[in-house]
């Protein structure tokens, strides 16, 4: 646009209501907010599938899927209309000849009579005049599944310009009925082309039709841009949106929990560490810091040796006898060892200085203490439910696990919630209202999302969906597990079936899906399969904790009732050998007005993956982060 | 619970819209889903601010503002009363003993006579028999500003249990009219107490009342139980509600940015590096890791100095003559020297090697290249943008800035958003209506809290909130803005006011609060004063981008149509000197298909303070990071 356009800011917007002045007439749908196009779902998704809106005119944005071109024999266009198909800003001089070649035509025709080989002799580089083409674009703008058919006459624009897959287009034109019979009732007839995008043929990656989903991972910022893809994203959305709802109208507040904590909320290894202090200035520090006496005592010694070196030469020099002079040898050598012990110890004493957290930290990072991204935010909400009640947050968790694994990735959105006065019913109760709620919700608002992905991924998905949300659950113990497990004669596993053992994954899912074939609910573990906080049943050996396990989709939710007393608390802190100091603030919890609190986390990605039928998580996050992997 | 009641998972609840068995008679009010009791805004917030529902019977759980304790001489309770009081399951034995009191005390009477000497010679432990007393308690539970009054008989708990602030209990009983004339229309009288946090009075930060707002700073886990933190987060959940009612309906799809990431999407060097090196692991690897090559080489001149010193001892032994002995000697410093050197230099080079950046990494380190935690996440949305149309992100962004600030924060929230085929009016269209929406929101659904904060914190609170949600915002340009500072010569600045010069965020407000005295919104600024991806506009100086500042607050909004064009791109990265292999997939983005796209991000932190009346950030968020400050 122009600079004076932007020198002063107007809201040319029609405050919503408004008439349009006549000379545009106003369409029945209205444009986007913040855009001049019209979305194409307000189009494509009505009752009549947009026929009711032929003869309006419009501008629609969107990418190319698909194309076709038709070469045909018709009348040139008149020159009013070459002018009013507009000066495209976007192309190169050749472009913008080519697209007026057609006009030049007319003139020498006009003037030179017919055929070909006139225009020859008068405009050499004329020689290959185009035939007139008219292109069939396959138009989506990510609004939904479908696209709009834009009918484009060559005169307008060259082909090459946007028959590509990929290609971005603004395009003016008036909405009729579909020129092709077919399961398209409406088409756009276009009149301007505002806007072309192009497209590297050779190199743009999404070139072909249905590249596999593996594939598309290394195309995360275009990947979008396919169906799959794009109703991915929209059911992505739609559950999000759902997940929040679901809290809205439970009365639960969004508290946000910190991402950079020097909490642990687990106790486990497998962290991300956060740090102003770049690889290149942690390592280019001199490993050798040595402080004052040190340092003096390894210069002394330094400085000894070369003394008698001096002394060896001098003793030479005067002809002393060899006994001295080789026990002055042996010395040096002596010496010299100590001088490289003295060094090697410094290192390690200037490393360990360095290291040590909860200290002044002399090494110039942003925080004073050793600081992480968080695992897990449930240690957070639970301060702020002992005080509003029930709480939630939403977002990015973080594990540096350096396994490769389907379902699991070092960034993965979590849901996590605590309330105030409940128990572990109540959590495993709210566990499978918003499993329910959620399945039904997207198959309420994702009909279209559903359909296509359900010919395109798994036939499978809007069953499994319906079941999760009107079935029942599953509820087992751990010990009923196990021994359904046992008796189960009809799978080998890789260990042995006996109380006591953690239930892996596999085992879990073996449960639900072959067991079951159901989502299973199993609760009261062993204490030492699960964290610090949660409570101790009476019998001294089972925690109050329970795991959803959804059929295909593995363990979904993980929950439990928290630890209120305060000695049990703090046994637990000392059994596990947890750095005490790190917790004193969730201890003070329950030093003062300690609350009975449950809750759980919910693995937002798995979810996804339920509702899409996909297998691998990486698959359904905008921007993924594998371990071992660069990423952008 | 007794275990043998958690080990049946059995949802107890009745289905909505069931009547409970006649025995327990059912509430008016329904008792939150998770948990029995029922929620104090459900009561208190009714239009007859609860006294249809005196009689009723139900749990009411929540924590202590206040007590007081009146002694009073009445009618010592039948056995029957004391009995269904029940038993407190969270009380030490004397506390149990200390409760039956009362029931002991009728015995004697019956048995024994009046008067307390009788007592004292029957039971000597009984000596000083404790009054009864009638408690009354002011509990919150979070759900609204207003308190609920239990009356609590001394025989049901000992008085100290309770009365400290910050008590929790959980309490069943009947409501019923006031007992006390004022603006508290109902009270419940407490028949049974479920269960009592107690508090340790003397350590408890916030007992005392009206603590101020940066004392409360240090207690961030126990600070929402105060009625001004409270309320804060209170709004900060509906603004974080309408945030996204406002994005879902104007169809703006929600994605997830990457939180860890290899972009720097502003070319800014204050970031937070993420690594699974901790400090202490960087700094105890050896720092002379050593290739083969290198190391073959430093070992054989070690071993040929130990030869060394055994043919100088040889030499001696044989009686060699001096002069050779002399000259080994040398040899052997000089080639003791030379070890000295090769070790030195092979740390550098291990060090050195390291530190590079975008190789594989010998470290150990998680990602081959170095990653931070995501200062911005408008570029990765671009590319959803440039498929889905119009998203948004909303969470947190990090920024290492070393400097105090009551605005920023190391951690903050942030609202980020782009659209397909817009420009820069649509986005600075788009973000006036977002805070107009918000603020519209709040002042409908807050209006308790909003009252609240406007008595405790900033009386003028309700009026700016009206003021941006209906009336107008200046628009002006960067020139306009230099030139009103210039000709306003009521104010002395720091820099001396022309052309050229950045806009402070000094000068922002001064725009604002003093010139304008309303939201302004500032565009077209230098193109040295923006980030790379903003437009350059047709004149080549500026660059299509926006500021959004409101009064008091600061810049809440900055925003900018993106550079669609390739070669435009591609020079400014160059000319800024960034590193050209970061951005290659956003570049991509301009290769295939661009379009054109404006966005903006939103300090949503900085609308809490807006919309509450506070100044600094870390009282609206709730685990704030500062610099140099150790975290939980």
């Amino acid at each position: 646009m122009a600079s004076d356009q932007q020198e002063h800011l107007v809201d040319q917007r029609q405050p919503e209501g408004q008439e349009q002045p006549a000379v545009a007439k106003m369409p029945v749908t209205a444009p986007s907010r913040y855009s001049s196009r019209v979305i194409l779902k307000t189009i494509l998704n009505r009752n009549d599938n947009g026929l009711g809106l032929a003869g309006e005119r419009l501008v629609i944005g969107g990418w190319v899927k698909s194309s076709k071109e038709l070469t045909k024999e018709e009348p040139v266009k008149t020159s009013d209309a070459l002018v009013n198909a507009g000066t495209p800003t976007d192309f190169t001089c050749a472009e913008v000849i080519q697209s007026r070649i057609p006009f030049l035509r007319t003139i020498i025709k006009v003037f030179g009579g017919q055929g070909n080989n006139v225009h020859d002799k008068l405009h050499p580089f004329m020689a290959k005049l185009p035939q007139p083409k008219i292109v069939y674009l396959q138009i989506s703008d990510g609004s939904c599944v479908q696209t709009l058919q834009i009918v484009v006459h060559s005169s307008l624009v060259p082909p090459s310009q946007i028959m590509f897959t990929g290609t971005c287009v603004l395009v003016e034109g008036i909405l009729q009925q579909s020129s092709v019979k077919g399961k398209r009732v409406i088409e756009l007839k276009a009149e301007r082309i505002l806007h072309v995008g192009t497209v590297d043929h050779a190199k743009y990656p999404l070139s072909r039709k249905r590249i596999p989903v593996d594939e598309l991972r290394d195309h995360a910022h275009f990947r979008a841009r396919t169906t799959t893809v794009a109703s991915v994203m929209r059911i992505r959305n739609a559950l999000s949106h759902a997940t929040r709802t679901f809290f809205h109208n439970n009365r639960f507040l969004n508290v946000e929990v910190p991402i950079i904590t020097a909490t642990d909320s687990e106790g486990s290894s497998e962290k991300f560490y956060v740090t102003t202090l770049s690889g290149h200035q942690t390592k280019m520090k001199n490993p050798i810091s040595m402080d004052d006496a040190a340092s003096v005592t390894l210069r002394s010694v330094k400085a000894s040796i070369a003394e008698k070196h001096r002394q060896v030469e001098e003793l030479m020099r005067t002809g002393s006898n060899k006994e001295a002079v080789a026990a002055a040898l042996q010395d040096i050598r002596k010496t010299d060892d100590l001088a490289h012990q003295l060094e090697a110890r410094e290192r390690l004493r200037a490393d360990h200085a360095n290291a040590k957290t909860n200290e002044p930290n002399v090494s110039n990072d942003f925080f004073p203490c050793e600081t992480y991204s968080t695992v897990s935010g449930r240690l957070h909400l639970e301060s702020y439910a002992c005080a509003l009640g029930n709480v939630y947050s939403f977002g990015p968790r973080f594990r540096a696990e350096r396994s490769e694994s389907k379902k699991s990735l070092p960034e993965m959105s979590m849901v996590e919630l605590e309330m105030a006065f409940s128990q572990l019913e109540d959590a495993v109760n709210c566990a499978t209202d918003v499993l329910k709620f959620l399945c039904a919700w997207v198959l309420e608002h994702c009909s279209e999302d559903l359909m296509f992905v359900s010919k395109r991924l798994d036939s499978t998905i809007l069953d499994r969906l319906q079941s999760i949300a009107v079935g029942s659950f599953e509820k087992i113990s751990y010990a009923e597990a196990i021994n359904n497990l046992k008796k189960d004669t009809g799978r080998k596993f890789d260990v042995k079936i006996d109380h006591g053992i953690p239930l892996s994954e596999e085992l879990q899912c073996y449960i639900a899906d072959e067991i079951y074939k159901r989502p299973v609910i199993i609760y009261n573990y062993p204490k030492e399969h699960k964290p610090f906080y949660v409570r101790v049943n009476d019998d001294g050996k089972t925690a109050a904790a329970f795991d959803l396990i959804v059929p295909k989709v593995g363990t979904l939710i993980r929950g439990s009732q928290n630890e209120e007393r305060f000695n049990m608390l703090e046994s637990r802190i000392k059994e596990l050998n947890l750095p005490k100091n790190q917790y004193e603030w969730y201890l003070d919890l329950r030093r003062h007005g300690t609350a009975r609190t449950s809750g759980f986390s919910l693995v937002f990605d798995l979810l996804v993956l339920q509702a899409t039928g996909l297998n691998d998580v990486r698959d359904v996050i905008p921007f993924p982060r594998s371990f071992g992997k660069a990423c952008n």
